[in-house]
């Protein structure tokens, strides 16, 4: 007998994974959370039927939205994520000498609890004491932040709780919690498949941030496989990489140098949905 | 009624497309050949159950097959491509006003005739004065080659009619084939799903080639959407880019100079394959 799971990427693009088992499935108070051990990419994070993170391939969405900013900041100090309760871009962050918090926003705990028991090696910061957990809504949390020096909105797709989290309002209430070097980075789902909120993204994060750009990388397990990431920075260009042989690049799969500023080298068919 | 087409692109993975319609199905004395026409991505070219082409990501793996070495070759005056039966390489081989030739070898006739019917717009080039079909097995085809400029490698996955073309031997053929100033590139597979192939291309490339080197680009269609090329090259080194402004650009919707060196970073993950 063969098992497989289908997320439906969109009305019309399925992937499916072969499962060995299915070893988590609740209804939390937010949406429906499942965790399957699949053939191809191990252990599968799945909120509301599509894929979150694997075991297999988590390194590049984690390594991305994480390392390209903090490889950029000055003095990367207060750091926070939205979302991302799987504890990933939390383990990234860690990494960097420099940083002194790193702030979890994550609404549903329940998240936290399952990749905590599923993914340890995912959720290997969350236990870290620069670490401070907050189970609440990313939106009311940051209009109380202030002086962070890096945020990332590490959300689900513009669907069910996280559509608040792409609205130019929410990035306005972003600048006002980034310090004066502050740098945000927003997943902005695949420009192959979701042009338009890529597009809506980049418009939203530009009304308040004076260095708006894109960058990519390739996620398999995400529809169509290539990933957008939108930057917003009040001074700091994305090429203005520091300390480059830095210990905490040892254990990196993705990110490099070379790959950081290659992954702002957009193919004009993403370059006419930026500037557009 | 929903219909779907769907691909084992490896045991434990697979992509799905809803269909609006099959509109050819037929078995060739070489494989099965089918089109159907998908909502996601329009036409698709389908070969033994494995996509080969869509309407709408076909410029992302024709471009970056043949304009990253044409963009280097000093003056590619003769070209040819194995395998490629649908015409896109050639059609991104004859945007530049050097080639004089381009050899299409193709050992399975019905390809090329389901491409024209069916994609006219990918096809476009095979009815241009300078192109030159070949209907043969092009390891045969390439025994016989000399002074070619730029040979691509075009072919479809290592099973099956394909196999003979991811050798240390015919890379060898290859290199007899072409003249001082030649380069080969040869698509490789995903690093992500197929490492080991990619591996094993990028050892035979260098048996005989004095540069080889592994490229990225994301095609959304084809398992995990990151797609490998290998560069084989006597004396170039891609870097080494000419007429960055030249007109054949103008209508490129992936390919630039700075996506072109971009290609060429490898994440870590890769670079161990390649260098291994």
């Amino acid at each position: 007998m063969e098992v497989w799971f289908t997320e439906r990427q969109t009305d019309a693009v399925t992937i499916g994974l072969k499962v060995k088992a299915v070893l988590w499935r609740e209804r939390t108070p937010y949406q429906e959370l499942a965790v399957v051990e699949s053939e191809a990419y191990g252990r599968v994070l799945i909120l509301d039927g599509a894929i979150q993170t694997t075991e297999r391939d988590e390194y590049v969405y984690h390594e991305m939205i994480a390392q390209v900013p903090l490889a950029v900041h000055p003095h990367p100090r207060r750091v926070a994520v939205i979302g991302g309760g799987d504890g990933g871009a939390i383990r990234e962050i860690l990494r960097h000498p420099a940083v002194e918090e790193a702030h979890l926003i994550e609404i549903d705990e329940r998240v936290v609890e399952v990749a905590q028991r599923f993914f340890p090696e995912i959720a290997i910061g969350l236990n870290d004491d620069r670490t401070h957990l907050h189970f609440t809504d990313g939106i009311a949390w940051a209009r109380e932040a202030r002086d962070f020096d890096v945020i990332l909105v590490d959300s689900t797709d513009p669907v069910g709780p996280a559509e608040g989290l792409f609205t130019a309002e929410f990035y306005k209430t972003l600048y006002e919690a980034l310090g004066p070097d502050g740098i945000m980075v927003a997943q902005s789902e695949s420009p192959f498949l979701q042009p338009d909120l890529l597009r809506r993204v980049v418009q939203g994060v530009r009304e308040h941030f004076p260095v708006t750009r894109v960058y990519l990388a390739s996620v398999p397990t995400y529809p169509s496989g290539l990933w957008s990431f939108t930057w917003g920075s009040k001074r700091h260009e994305p090429e203005d990489l520091r300390e480059l042989e830095a210990p905490w690049r040892a254990h990196l799969r993705y990110w490099t140098p070379e790959v950081h500023r290659a992954a702002f080298a957009l193919p004009p068919f993403v370059k006419e949905l930026v500037d557009g």
